[in-house]
């Protein structure tokens, strides 16, 4: 009998459905293609990308050369446009508004087969850093209500450039998914004065079988409903709301962990595709007792089919206590 | 400058982005792949299916023996299992609940090759029959809440079987994105007091930009805040929330306005993989003036990325009115 499970979160109601042995996890290894010659991430080739917004380099090297290890460049394809005032408008009785938005590239690495496991911890911490760093300066512009951060890595998950980079988006209005985990955290925190998310890590932590590694200040689970099969997610120990209030001690430790789980998904599932994503306040609300920000990374391992759009529920083949055992234990 | 829109029932938000051309939109037909020795639902092969539920066969013919055109079978592995009764526990914070619910096949055909379209109209109706027949007799178990009709076609899209089908699950809950549905349009309708689809209908009607096909009862469109490049709705023009209160004249009516709108998808866009999912009232819900049953076409033709899942909202790279009008002249 397969369990159902409910997100506590925002009450999606996940399958867990262990027993359709005929729906085995694909394996899907990001393709290892040649790019290398016209590669507009590779080092070198910084001509082939907008004017550089920020870069961390060596002393000295010049704007759009050589001598960077990250680099955040515009999207040279925008889904929003920088320029212009928000105006919101009527079609008939439809709303419609500008797409002013931000759309930024960070460039994770000079180097086109690293990926952020492989790459030395100093230079690493900088992606960290140059999240937080934009979205410091993005924030000043009162036009933004929410900014994205996220990754797509290898085609089946979207990323149209192998080289390894993650994306931002500056958006006008804050997306309907980020204000259904607002108000159920919300909910949560009116009915029990606690937040739902530090009350999660506590059972995990006490409970173990979904935990995946921790470490001072951070812990990695497999959620209780997850979505997919191995669907883990990151959280800092102690509440705070907005990513980018993130202390330095802290980015040191979220890159260990992150290069660590990264490492064991890359080595248990062979390279799959996936996406991570950044989940944070939304930027004009205050540090609040009840949202705590966290990172969801998502392997791209099953087809997403009808039922689960229509009814915006999943059936995932993998319990999330095996897929915890199985990460826990790669080396 | 790229537009933003909302969708008028959920309010979720639809980036409309046509100057991305690099981001085009992907052919990707359907595999013509040799299955059919093999191939479970074909004509002489009921014997590798369990025992059939209903079919509209020939007078006389056996069951689970050939001789019909339209066929239902329990799904051999179901995500979900008829048996028992609904147990809700606790597991620590968290919920849980038996997964009780029902998994079906209906088996369009038994030509391995033919689509809707394809199928002669009387036997193209009785899949619309198979449907309303199946959640007729569901209905009756009063374990469920909510029974959603999909299909997968092609294997990008979710099918695992190529052999004409579509699928049905019957739930012990309202999922999540009914709710939000049914939510949406009953705030609606409780500052407007008129229906939100028909007031899509009326102004859809009168615009004609986004208009697919029509006949006497039922309207196709491309909507408004398309998430996908050539998304159609097709809707009854008549208010009614139940799918399943569809009259006689209206199943031939939607199998005419089906046949013609998956005909012309299959033109335009070369045999694309494509979800369909009717959206209609929970089984527990009586008429009501807010809901108005309806089917989601969606091709599947680009791919969702980490974007998409972290907030909800889509970027489409074709204008709903660009599809329409493609589609309106495919002929």
């Amino acid at each position: 009998m397969p369990d159902l499970r409910r997100d506590p979160v925002i009450g999606r109601w996940v399958i867990i459905s262990t027993e359709r042995k005929k729906i085995s996890v694909e394996k899907n290894p990001v393709e290892n293609e040649e790019e290398l010659k016209t590669c507009v991430f590779c080092e070198g080739n910084e001509h082939l990308t907008p004017s550089e917004i920020i870069a961390y380099r060596k002393y000295g090297s010049l704007k759009d050369k050589p001598g960077w290890w990250v680099r955040v460049v515009p999207n040279k394809y925008p889904a929003l446009g920088i320029e212009g005032e928000i105006h919101r408008s009527a079609e008939g009785m439809f709303d419609m508004m500008s797409g002013i938005g931000a759309h930024e590239v960070i460039i994770e690495t000079t180097e086109h087969n690293k990926e952020l496991p492989d790459i030395e911890d100093r230079k690493a911490e900088d992606v960290i850093w140059a999240y937080k760093d934009r979205i410091g300066d993005l924030r000043r512009d009162t036009r933004f209500e929410y900014i994205l951060i996220f990754k797509n890595r290898g085609r089946a998950a979207g990323a149209s450039v192998l080289h390894p980079h993650s994306q931002l988006i500056a958006l006008p209005m804050v997306p309907v998914k980020v204000k259904q985990e607002q108000s159920g955290s919300k909910a949560y925190y009116d009915f029990k004065e606690r937040c739902v998310f530090c009350d999660i890590i506590a059972m995990e932590l006490s409970d173990e079988s979904r935990v995946v590694t921790e470490n001072d200040n951070f812990i990695a689970i497999c959620p209780y409903a997850s979505r997919f099969p191995f669907e883990t997610w990151i959280l800092p120990k102690r509440h705070y709301s907005h990513f980018s209030d993130i202390e330095k001690y802290d980015v040191t430790l979220l890159t260990q962990i992150m290069k660590t789980v990264l490492d064991k998904i890359n080595k248990a599932l062979d390279n799959p595709p996936y996406n991570y994503l950044i989940h944070t306040n939304p930027l004009k609300e205050p540090n609040s007792p009840f949202y705590h920000w966290h990172i969801e990374i998502m392997p791209k391992l099953t087809r997403v089919a009808g039922f689960e759009w229509g009814t915006g529920f999943y059936i995932n083949p993998v319990a999330p206590e095996e897929a915890a055992k199985f990460l826990r234990e790669e080396v």
